[in-house]
């Protein structure tokens, strides 16, 4: 049985962003020389997301507004979390929407993905370093 | 370590539907003779789901009225994915919420569910070839 | 390879609840002394979710406002599912949000966890005996 942990490191420029991470997916499952298995990908924080999706700009566009819509970030006093000084309690909604984390397969050494399936790490509460972390198990 | 990988393949005939594929994950599992392990369910679309709920027609209803309220499909161009030709944009959305895939556990050679659990393919923008993935890993 | 397969049990006292699971989850995983794998938490029912987010009473009111807003258990009328006898469509609805699963990592013997991550049972139709699904797979 084989295994490979790997971290990666994030500090967003705004305080949302989706940051396509596939290919550097896809770089530590060669490296991991794992030919059949599955791949764990989840962010370690909680109101950032991982999810698998479209790599198109008018839909990550469609994204933020609908996710604002369903889970707004003002007024921030609407919520009671951030009473506790905190101004992130959208971003914590909005990740449960979109998920923690993924699990992909692993077959004949690749990444078993349909034809549009692209990685993306997204942000809802930027600035801050935060870390993503990809198991791979497999043989 | 054993392992098994099986694609199911999907044309619905309407855009949206609900299509029970329990028996057909169970088979697979059976198949792998595999006593203990974990099996992945997920869709290799970006417009459809894989997900655990009830068989039940009137809780497919609630389901599809509710998504539509929170991800109306009309009008068509409120979503700038739209603008690339597609009409699909509310079908990503609604996706993030049902989720793309399922993880369950293998458990003495079966499915080890809950009295309720069925695993569902949904379907948001159909009438097109999809293709589900299952993949089982264990001993 | 090791596994260990683990099921708690649940009675909540109100309707709805949410139960921080992470001691036990942890302890599980210690007692399989898998050193390297992956770990699987899920509820066993489809009215109920386990997620990961954080351990603050204020952001748990915030879920709950917002989970009745997106998805309201009055009036039970709306719910085709309700007319099965039940009224806990809404339930069906919330746990799709919050979510079914999670799948989490173990390195060196222990949760490999973000400063914040616990892990939830979010209970949405209470009172009634429900079951959560722990198994732990790896070396």
């Amino acid at each position: 049985m084989k295994f490979k942990t790997e971290y990666l490191n994030f500090k967003t420029n705004s305080k949302h962003e989706f940051v396509n991470i596939t290919s550097q997916v896809r770089q530590i499952i060669e490296e991991s020389r794992v030919k059949e298995g599955l791949c764990l990908v989840n962010t370690m924080h909680i109101s950032s997301s991982i999810f698998i999706n479209d790599d198109e700009d008018g839909l990550h566009e469609d994204f933020e507004k609908w996710l604002e819509h369903l889970a707004p970030h003002y007024p921030i006093k609407q919520y009671r979390h951030n009473d506790t000084g905190e101004d992130n309690a959208d971003a914590h909604l909005k990740r449960q929407i979109m998920g923690r984390e993924v699990v992909i397969a692993i077959t004949k050494g690749k990444l078993d993905f349909g034809p549009w399936e692209q990685i993306f790490y997204g942000e809802f509460d930027g600035q801050r370093n935060k870390k993503v972390l990809i198991k791979v198990i497999g043989e």
